[in-house]
């Protein structure tokens, strides 16, 4: 936290690996007082304007039971910790076939989302490329952001963050597809027609509520960010223009060439 | 509600198969809304000593979001309608790999379990019998019931309810079945020595820790338990006792007699 | 199978409910023997043409063990039974997270694939319409199949067929829903560049190979649609011309005329 | 297979951490195709007497999806390399709510199990001690084993091993303990009326048929064990055996000894 202040960054970040791995190793109840005791303490350092975001995990690495393993116990561990702790979304850290979307509902009407760590996955908590798997729900996850907006007026205030592992692809090719696919999900939420939506849904018209999200999900949104990216001066394709850069082989010629005095290193 | 005052009813137990099938079809944050409201106005009308028990399923019969999916909703849905609303857990009600017993822990330090329906599961709500798919899960969740009991010196205030679906096996069975499985899983919670298990936490011994709720798990308390229900003058076989009374052979002729005369019945 | 012989159909799709629902209440090995047995003397029945579609499911109706749980097990009985036999995939009946077009995959490299059941879900066997969930799962079956075809220069001899449960869309309007899903993620499937997909993949360049995919399901394919439908003659909007022809009302109107006199019906 | 050969080992047990991570990455008929193909090459160099073992794993380290995901992909490659090529069920590598005995079964039935990797687990590949979590479930494992063999008069030849990562507890205990809980759930299995639960399942007489394995898994094997390790010379308690030993005070200082003069180690 000190850190933190000195670097101003509005937002600490906790993740706890902590748990047990078998029955009866350890008392849950107390490990839960322990960690309100301890996130009270840090909430109280807090400098002024700067937020707790309290991450939750199921499993991994503590695998028979992890101390914040789900929305429910991170928002009530925040809710202990201070005015300031908010609820952290990581979108790999879930069950499987758990309705993200409907916590990040909940989370808004509570007023309790502090932010996100996007990441894609199939099985466990799996760090892949955001929208890779199921770019559908990652759609969904920011429809229900815009409609919140669009209902209160007001935009919600939302750290939003990355946490992949790009152990194939490159690195950074993997965060510019990560950027470029964000960017087109996020438009695709953006041209949801809101009040046909909520009129639709009042009436309970099923197939033209969901035709509603469908058809904007549908929708080939590359040219319309092609057309801003050029407006704004940026390059149309980032990819190619990172390719065509020859940034990367820069920086691993001169990373490799500083690191070869050394005995080990991961440059 | 009104039934429940009449008959003298304590627990109002409410489960909602509410929510949506498709995405966009209906709005999460209204809906939710909607509950607090309705949820406010019948806690206003639970009598004096009346409880409101809320309880949450993740799917079925809604298949793309149920209202109260997990014990996080349910549990700030009780929180929102009153002072006398609590959770309920159905153990079928969860995601696969979920720590039930954790939540079962969580509730219990929050003042907020109100009770159980039990039933055991493979893949989803299968509403098989008590302790015939994971016994060991059913065992851990009534030690952690214990422990909190030991370490607070009070009675936890639970409602245990049985909510079993037999398709198969004649129904009064299965509830003998149910019933001595729940004694005997009970049972070996019982004896789980307290004072030694919270020594090895504190000392992160985790193997002798372990081995506490293991050497209960594997003690056959079933001599004892017969042993008490002859004390107690009860047949010290129930489910023998029920074949040779010949009680099931006698309602079933009763019904038929009485059933010939209609078109249809479940009898 | 008479049936299916006296109306010309050609395939006899087979799903058994059966299996047990407590741990040693019946014998595996046993009941695959009896499944072998009747699968070959069902198959021995079969007229020139016809084939036997062998379909798995791994829970529900029968919760601990369903007799015929994965494709590995509908891959064995559809061998065992004879040459004319095959597996049937319902894209609902598989575990969470299971790989549904690896799956595919290996039923067309082993020449077993005979039919599919669509149909989408979130957690069970939810039955909701083609894609609603998750369109980009269907999108990879689709490119599946269509990437076997272009390897092996021959069409994949397969069934498709819909098993939906509309319980809560009209019933006609959710048909229609699902074969304008079908048709626009089978053309996004069609448009993958499968020449410079195999390209990628022989190199490894993971980002232009994945991204040849992602392309292909961005492109809005409904502009092309639209003219096909133009160019046979066919609504260009399916949905609004099933709405504005009156049928569903005339059709309603004479079966509930139809069955007034009955006592109850499903209409 | 040299180094086999060279210290006489009978089985090669092969898990491939193969895969790919992003859909269309990779040709997933063309590595099936390449996995036949080198599975072949190393059956041929097998010597008599010699068995490949081939595992399966659904998921990690590669995410969209491993070549060898399933039993069905196992038993499939198996048959593909030659007659001496065996499947190998790790218990961790499975989707939730697999039923895992069930494979077994059918892998008895089809003469196609060769061997196991022991471990337990809540949600992914968490590689606990055996037991740790589902005791029932490896109960019912080695039923289906001994029901086999019951059935068949002749002894399945499986290869029993351990495949866990003991991070928390020591290594040395935590083997102890497994070799412990095998020998129990062992027990139990062996203790089943087998002639009495044929009779039942025979009969459909479910509730007696459960019972027997239910009344199996609720026997104390724990002094029965006792007694055949006294009858044999062996510590009663092989845990406080091992710990009153010296025998991990020894060796850790001998190797830290070893072990100073090095840069680092794993010890």
């Amino acid at each position: 936290m000190t850190i933190a202040r000195e670097i101003g960054s509005r937002d600490i970040s906790l993740w706890f690996a902590d748990g047990s791995n078998y029955p009866g190793t350890q008392n849950i109840r107390q490990r839960r007082a322990w960690f309100i005791e301890s996130l009270q303490a840090s909430h109280a350092a807090l400098a002024p304007g700067q937020r707790l975001l309290v991450e939750y995990k199921p499993f991994e690495p503590a695998f028979y039971h992890t101390d914040i393993a789900d929305w429910g116990m991170a928002l009530l561990l925040a809710r202990a910790a201070g005015p300031h702790a908010r609820v952290l979304v990581d979108t790999g850290h879930h069950y499987l076939a758990q309705n993200i979307e409907q916590i990040v509902a909940w989370l808004l009407a509570e007023d309790m989302l502090g932010g996100f760590h996007f990441n894609d996955r199939r099985y466990a908590d799996d760090d892949l490329t955001l929208g890779s798997i199921d770019p559908y729900q990652v759609f969904r996850i920011f429809h229900e952001i815009r409609l919140f907006e669009y209902e209160t007026g007001r935009r919600a205030d939302i750290a939003y963050m990355v946490d992949q592992s790009h152990n194939l692809k490159g690195k950074i090719e993997a965060m510019l597809q990560t950027v470029a696919t964000a960017q087109e999900l996020y438009a695709k939420a953006a041209i949801v027609d809101h009040a046909a939506l909520l009129d639709a849904q009042q009436h309970t018209d099923l197939v033209r509520a969901e035709s509603l999200l469908q058809d904007a999900f549908a929708t080939d949104v590359r040219p319309a960010i092609r057309e801003w990216r050029t407006s704004h001066g940026l390059p149309v394709d980032p990819m190619q223009a990172f390719r065509e850069s020859g940034y990367l082989e820069r920086i691993t010629a001169e990373r490799g060439a500083r690191t070869t005095s050394r005995a080990s290193s991961y440059a």
